[in-house]
């Protein structure tokens, strides 16, 4: 790194700080940003000025918001009765590309993963279980990924819903779309053996 | 990307256009800037609004510089005689930290490249040129990469140079250091060979 311009190291060191990006990267992109002609350093950084000063969090289910309640929290169509948990705001994205959805959301915006020092605070899970503790919340579909932190997230929030009365499921694990037997890994077709389900149901 | 807050979707559409980030990387990125709690997102923004505002190129060698004269360029220590080309700042810096090197240095900012569409002039070639036509520039070391289009450029560079009557020389080519004869390529083994020296000078 010697030898660069001040605010050039510094820019490297700022980048070096997002995930996956190590200082070679960094230097690439402090190049390709500052040899842009169209201004786009600035836009970029206005960019993440602006949405840094403007996207919150939503005060129910803690999805990205411009405005204290999110669209899906604000949408009357929706049913309240039904909330889906998931990890990260992304996840909410898939759910809603499927379409089939019409229920709440609530973002962990964490998992349970001791290993990795998170515990059960590090997550929005009181956060969950205030929303649930009125009783009118029929169903929780707890949606975390297929992963050993997932599975053991999924179990925590289900046996701490489950002290309320409120009832939990978990998205079927099984085969997916398009997966080749020869391909599959000893625990999905595990799960997916256990999980089968009868074709003719005479 | 539908149901993302706009000045998310305005983020992340910025980040999409760096280098090799798609948009499921620009929105885990997006998601990461938002996340961090110390102030991060501004941080960087401010970062790269102030490397664009004051890094620009040496009026001289084009290396990057927050003044007139780049570090190199206004060292009285160094041998004006001789000149390093380049192809970008970064390989300046790995020539420093070798440490042999004395004398200046030219970045091209490009190569010549006709497959990408990038003739001679996307490259600092006319402004190396007035540097050397003075005749003072003893020798002009083409540093560019040993690959096709490194190879072409400094080819072509070396010609036009000629024409001014300043010699040039290209970097050796052979085997790295460490390098192991089982695993190297053809054309390595081929210029290696061509390019042997005698052990013994007897």
């Amino acid at each position: 790194m010697q030898s660069f311009p001040p605010s050039f190291r510094r820019l490297v060191h700022e980048l070096t700080r997002l995930p996956s990006i190590g200082e070679k990267s960094a230097t690439r992109l402090a190049y390709f940003i500052l040899r842009q002609e169209d201004g786009f350093g600035e836009k970029l950084a206005g960019a993440i000025q602006h949405a840094c000063t403007t996207i919150g969090l939503c005060k129910t289910c803690f999805f990205l918001s411009e405005s204290e309640q999110c669209q899906f929290c604000s949408d009357p169509g929706r049913d309240p009765q039904l909330i889906c948990v998931v990890e990260k705001p992304m996840d909410i994205i898939a759910f809603e590309r499927m379409g089939e959805f019409r229920g709440l959301y609530h973002v962990l915006h964490g998992l349970w993963a001791p290993l990795r020092g998170q515990g059960p605070e590090s997550m929005k899970l009181r956060e969950l279980l205030h929303r649930t503790k009125g009783g009118e919340v029929e169903e929780v579909i707890i949606a975390t990924s297929s992963t050993v932190e997932g599975d053991a997230t999924a179990l925590y929030v289900a046996a701490q819903l489950s002290e309320q009365g409120v009832p939990s499921s978990r998205l079927a694990q099984g085969m997916p779309k398009g997966g080749e037997l020869e391909y599959s890994d000893e625990v999905t077709l595990s799960r997916a053996l256990s999980g089968r389900s009868r074709i003719h149901s005479s």
